[in-house]
């Protein structure tokens, strides 16, 4: 059984309830009905805001009753979020955990997610029986907020990566080559890269339905350049995508997969 | 026996030399001396300048004495400059094609190149078998310039994604991550790419002994930007990388491995 609660249950309670459906579980209407059913609590949140309001401080809060609980916290947010939220959490008498998943939707319905870990090294071990069941590969990195900084930088080289394909496959395209045999090419040679294997197709037929949105990307991208900034670096590259990431949300294209970045590539398709 | 000339004999003699006594050629003081001894000759030069020398219409050149022969020109150079290499050619008698190796000095040696090969495919049936010998992967792309356009392209994103790592592992490197975790990670997830297995380690020791130089990567996505150019077609990543290649020139590491693009963007570690 589980308890489910959309942190925007307010704008989508259909959500919360199908999911309650699907899962046999509870669609609580308040955070703290969660917190209430479960020993560990499991969010999956889309960014820093949303994660202040489920762990926020006055209000319907997760933290509310939360003496003993943890909460395992799968969103890509900012490493300095995670480690309020533990912050927070510990002044409760309560845990947390930072699970970041480097994998996508169909990996988290089979149980086979790429799991890294940060938080207390204690916490982890009373959880990992779950996160054992939850994952096909799992791996402790650190202190709060360093898994956070790994996935960071994880999807910040594959957006790259992703844009770079885009731009290979629509020069490809714009001098006349046959996409399927540069594909191939790129694939045996200095060009290949695990985007070409999830994306490059997609990009070719201008499908983008959605595993991990350009929203998402631009996110993740800007949370890797957010923690540059604090250690100045400049990073151009990873700012030339993340630019490519918002002018694909500012053409109303944010809610395509990643891979749709090659709609600003592929000439006439773009709708630039 | 081998004929051999370098086009830059005037500067570095000792080359050829050298080349010859490895393989008890003969060192050519004159380009058409290489031409008249050999039915196939294969060039494999820095640039276009340099194709535009060896092959020039007056003077010393490849083409005197040409009839009949045979040009394999493997240097990676704009489409246009073979395609004009075919034309000269053709105008002597003699042929050419383009042999464009996507792979590096280790394989060159050991005979198995990845070669892509663009010309007039009765030519290429000739030079068939001679290619068989030198290669562990053998394709024939297309007329004069398409296997250059594939080269270009493959060049561009490989490029794209060794300045993606090396941002990566420059930003895991100013965060106080462990580099070979994170090089594991990456290679488990989305971020990971052929130049992670090439270069990853290069660049985490710092050590950038050259096999492809920053200064060839710069020419190369120069190359395809032109290509990009001539479809007016936007390539910001190419761009920037193209952009951090450059700045390594003017730094005066154009001569270190293309992995050296991490100095640009590991702290305290840059000569910038």
């Amino acid at each position: 059984m589980s308890a489910i609660r959309s942190p925007r249950s307010d704008i989508r309670p259909e959500a919360a309830q199908a999911a309650a459906a699907q899962t046999k579980g509870t669609a609580y209407t308040k955070l703290a009905g969660v917190t209430a059913a479960a020993d560990v609590i499991v969010t999956v949140v889309s960014d820093d805001a949303a994660m202040e309001r489920i762990f926020a401080e006055r209000g319907d809060s997760l933290l509310e009753g939360a003496k003993g609980k943890i909460f395992v916290n799968c969103a890509t947010v900012t490493p300095a979020m995670h480690i309020e939220v533990q912050r927070r959490a510990e002044a409760r008498g309560a845990h947390s955990l930072e699970a970041c998943m480097a994998s996508s939707i169909t990996q988290a319905r089979n149980g086979t997610l790429y799991l890294m870990v940060g938080g207390r090294r204690q916490v982890f071990e009373r959880v990992q029986p779950m996160f054992a069941k939850m994952s096909a590969s799992l791996r402790y990195i650190g202190e709060a907020g360093r898994a956070a900084q790994v996935k960071a930088l994880v999807n910040m080289v594959m957006n790259i990566n992703t844009a770079a394909l885009a731009e290979g496959l629509g020069l490809g395209e714009a001098v006349g080559l046959d996409l399927t045999m540069l594909r191939d090419v790129f694939a045996q040679t200095g060009a290949h890269s695990r985007v070409l294997e999830t994306d490059g197709e997609d990009m070719q037929n201008h499908e983008h339905e959605v595993y991990f949105s350009a929203e998402h990307a631009a996110k993740d991208s800007g949370i890797a350049l957010g923690l540059a900034h604090e250690h100045d670096l400049n990073l151009p590259l990873a700012q030339a995508t993340f630019d490519q990431y918002e002018r694909m949300k500012a053409l109303g294209l944010g809610q395509l997969d990643k891979s749709g970045v090659s709609e600003l590539t592929f000439k006439n398709r773009s709708s630039a």
